[in-house]
C-alpha cells in the first residue's frame, strides 16, 4: 500500500477508529463547508470501507447568519415534516454518524442570542437519537479550518493548525487507528478499574492546587471509546485523553491554579486561581479575564459548582502540542482538568434527573472544562480500600 | 439605498427576476460547493425578500466522483425514501427552486459512463416536479468559479469569467431586474407574434449559411419568461435571448457555417459546415474538432436531424462578451441557432410523444446547439400571410 497523506490517516482513523463503520452501513458527515478538503477525504475514506451511502450535512457560517437575521424564532423552531422523516430514516438504517468541528464564530458576532439559541425540538430531538448515546456509533473530530486557524495564531494558519492537530491526533504514529485503539483501552480499563474501587473522594494536588472534592455513592467512571447497544466498539471523541465523572455539587475544598489558559465566552483567560468552600466557588482571581468568569459564574445557582472531574495523564499529545486549540474537545485534554456547571447523566446510569440531584449532581446551563494537570501533579483518592494514587507527577500509577 | 456590489445584483436578479420569490414562500437552492460565496449571496438576497426557509442542495465534484468510483450501478440507482419524503413536501410547500450551475468537468473524467448516466429514478421524477415545468417557479443562472474560468481561459481567473458573466446577465445595468423583465416582455411578445402567424418554414440566409427548415403544423415558439400555474411569471433561464420551437425532423435543405465555435463531448470545434438534406445532415468538415461531430452524429437515428430552431438578434449580449463560455445556457445565446437531436415536447403542446413524433419532432439521445448568427445573417419565414422577414442583418425586424 502506498504511504498515506496526513489527510488520508485522519479520514482512516475517524472512518475506523471513530466510527468502526461496516461494509454496506450508511454514513451521516456533518462538516463545516469551511473544511471541504476533509469532508471529501473523509467520504472517499468511508466509501473505500464499503459505505452504502455519505450523506454530507453541511453547515455553512454566512448561511446560517442569513437565516438567523432575517426569520423569527417562531420561524426557528418550526420542525420540518421532511427533516423528521430523514432523521427517522437514518435511524432506521443504522448510520453511522460522523461531526467534523472547528468553525469560524466570529461570523456570528451581533447576531440575536435569542435567536442564535432557537433550536427544532423534534428535529434536534430525532437527531440526537444518531449522534449521542448508543444506539448508532458516532465520533465528533476536530477539523482545521483558516478560521480556526485564526483564532489559534490570530492569521489563517491551516498548515500550522494541521502540524499540532496531527500531533494531538497521533496522525505521526505508523498506525494511528491502532494506536487509538490502544489508548482507548487504556482508558477504558482505568474507569473500569476506579469504577471497582467505589472512590468516595479525589484530591489534586499541584503548585498552586490542593482540591478535595466528593464524589455521590455509585457513581461511574468513563474513559477511551463506547459500545454501541449491538455491542461494537466506537470513539465519540477523537481525540479523547480522560477518564471522567460528574462529583457531588456539595463537596469541594480548597483552591485551584490553572496551568493552561482557558477560554470563557470566546475570551482567552490566563493565571486563573479559585478558591472552592461547600462546593461553591467563593472566589476568582486571574492574570486576564477574571471578570468574564465571574460573569459566567453568575449565571445560575449550579453555575459555580463542579459538574466533573477528570484525569488526564502525561501521555496526553494535547499538551504537547503546545497551544491553545480554543476547541474543548482538545483543550480538555490538555491535563487533568475539572468542570464547573452542568453533570453528566451518564456518570449516574439508569436515573432520573431528580434522584441524580437528590444524589448530589449538579444542573446548569454552563459547563466549563479548566485545565490544573501538568508536571508535579499528584492525584489521590479514598474509596473501599482506603487511600490510593492515582496519578503521581503528572503519570497514571494506579495499578 | 447603498450601491450593491455585482454579488448582490446577480443575487437579487435570480432571486426576483428569475424566480419572482414571494414573501412566506420556501426556497431550494442547488449549487456547486465551487460557488459558495454565491450561493451566500443568493440565500441572503431570498431571505431579505421574505424567504420562509432556504435549503442548500449541495453539490460537491470530488465527493461525487468517490460515490461514483465505488458504488455498484445498483446502489447509485436506488431511491431513498426520505429523498421521496423531501421532495413531496417541497411540491406541497410550493418552494421556488434556483441552480447556480457552472462546473469543474474535469473532476469526472476517466470516471464510469454507466455509473454516471445512473439515475434515482423516483428521486429524478418528484424533482422535475419542482426543477422544470409550470408547477413551481424555478430558474437555472450561470455562477462563476474556478473550475469554469479555466475551461474559458486555460486558467482559473475568475475575476475576468465575473467581468464577461456580468455583461451577458446585463448586471451593468442600473436596475438589472427591471431590464431582464422587460427583454423577457420583448421575447414573449415575438413568439406570441410567431404563434400567430402558424409559419411552416423558416430560412437563414448569411455568409456561408442557406438553410431552410420546415415546421410542424401548430408548432409552438417560446420565449422569454414563462408563466407558472398559479399565473406568476418567472425565467427559467439567466441569461436568456432566444425565441425558439422545434422543426420538423425530415425537413431541412442546405447549409450552415458555424459563427461560433462550439464545445462538443468537451471538444472545442471550429469553423463547423453542415450540409442537410431531407432533414439528415448528410456533410461534416470544420476546421478542428469534426471527428468529434461525426461520433455524435453517430449516436442514434435523431442525432443528425434537427430538434431546435432558434432565433436570437443582435440585442443579446453574449457574443458582446466574446468568449466561448463551454456552457450551452450562454453560448446557444450568442446568436441565432439551430440545434441536432431532441425536439421539446413544449413545442407542441398537448401530445403525446407518438403524436408528436408522428407530427415531425425528432428523438434523440442528444441536443447540440450550434449557432449561425452574427452580422448580415437574415432570417425569413413562411405561413399564413405569405413570406415574412424575421431578421435583417441580425437585427429583429418583424412587426
Amino acid at each position: 500500500m502506498a504511504a498515506m497523506t496526513l489527510l488520508e490517516r485522519y479520514a482512516n482513523l475517524v472512518v475506523r477508529a471513530g466510527v468502526n463503520l461496516q461494509p454496506g452501513q450508511g454514513l451521516v458527515l456533518a462538516t463545516d463547508t469551511a473544511h471541504l478538503e476533509i469532508a471529501r477525504a473523509v467520504t472517499e475514506a468511508a466509501y473505500a470501507a464499503g459505505a452504502a451511502f455519505v450523506e454530507p450535512l453541511f453547515d455553512d457560517g454566512p448561511m446560517r447568519r442569513s437565516e438567523l437575521d432575517h426569520l423569527s424564532v417562531e420561524q426557528l423552531t418550526a420542525d420540518r415534516p421532511w427533516v423528521l422523516a430523514r432523521n427517522a430514516a437514518w435511524d432506521e438504517r443504522g448510520v453511522a454518524f460522523i461531526a467534523l468541528v472547528g468553525s469560524d464564530p466570529t461570523v456570528f458576532e451581533g447576531a440575536d442570542p435569542l435567536r442564535m439559541a432557537a433550536r427544532r425540538r423534534e428535529e434536534s430531538r430525532t437527531m440526537r437519537k444518531v449522534t449521542t448515546g448508543t444506539a448508532h456509533r458516532w465520533s465528533v473530530i476536530g477539523a482545521p479550518n483558516p478560521g480556526w486557524a485564526r483564532q489559534i495564531f490570530g492569521e489563517p494558519d491551516t498548515d500550522r493548525l494541521w502540524e499540532v492537530v496531527a500531533t494531538a491526533l497521533r496522525l505521526d504514529d505508523p498506525d494511528p487507528v491502532a494506536a487509538w485503539r490502544a489508548r482507548a483501552e487504556v482508558l477504558a480499563a482505568r474507569a473500569a478499574r476506579l469504577d471497582a474501587l467505589a472512590l468516595t473522594e479525589v484530591r489534586y494536588l499541584g503548585d498552586g492546587t490542593d482540591l478535595r472534592v466528593g464524589l455521590p455513592a455509585g457513581c461511574r467512571w468513563t474513559g477511551g471509546g463506547l459500545v454501541d447497544d449491538s455491542g461494537m466498539l466506537f470513539m465519540p471523541n477523537l481525540p479523547t485523553e480522560e477518564v471522567f465523572t460528574s462529583p457531588h455539587r456539595e463537596h469541594a475544598e480548597g483552591t485551584i491554579r490553572l496551568t493552561k489558559p482557558v477560554v470563557v465566552a470566546g475570551q482567552l483567560v490566563t493565571g486563573l486561581r479559585a478558591t472552592f468552600r461547600d462546593g461553591r466557588i467563593t472566589g476568582v482571581t486571574a492574570d486576564a479575564g477574571a471578570e468574564v468568569v465571574r460573569a459566567q459564574l453568575d449565571t445560575d445557582e449550579g453555575a459555580r459548582r463542579l459538574g466533573e472531574v477528570s484525569l488526564v495523564d502525561r501521555d496526553s499529545r494535547i499538551a504537547a502540542a503546545g497551544v491553545v486549540f480554543h476547541n474543548t474537545l482538545f483543550d480538555e485534554n490538555a491535563g487533568c482538568h475539572v468542570a464547573w456547571g452542568n453533570s453528566f447523566p451518564f456518570a449516574l446510569p439508569g436515573r432520573s434527573a431528580e434522584e441524580r440531584f437528590a444524589a448530589g449532581h449538579n444542573t446548569s446551563m454552563v459547563h466549563t472544562d479548566v485545565v490544573i494537570g501538568g508536571e508535579g501533579l499528584t492525584v489521590t483518592a479514598r474509596g473501599r480500600d482506603g487511600e490510593v494514587t492515582l496519578l503521581e507527577d503528572d503519570a497514571w500509577v494506579l495499578a
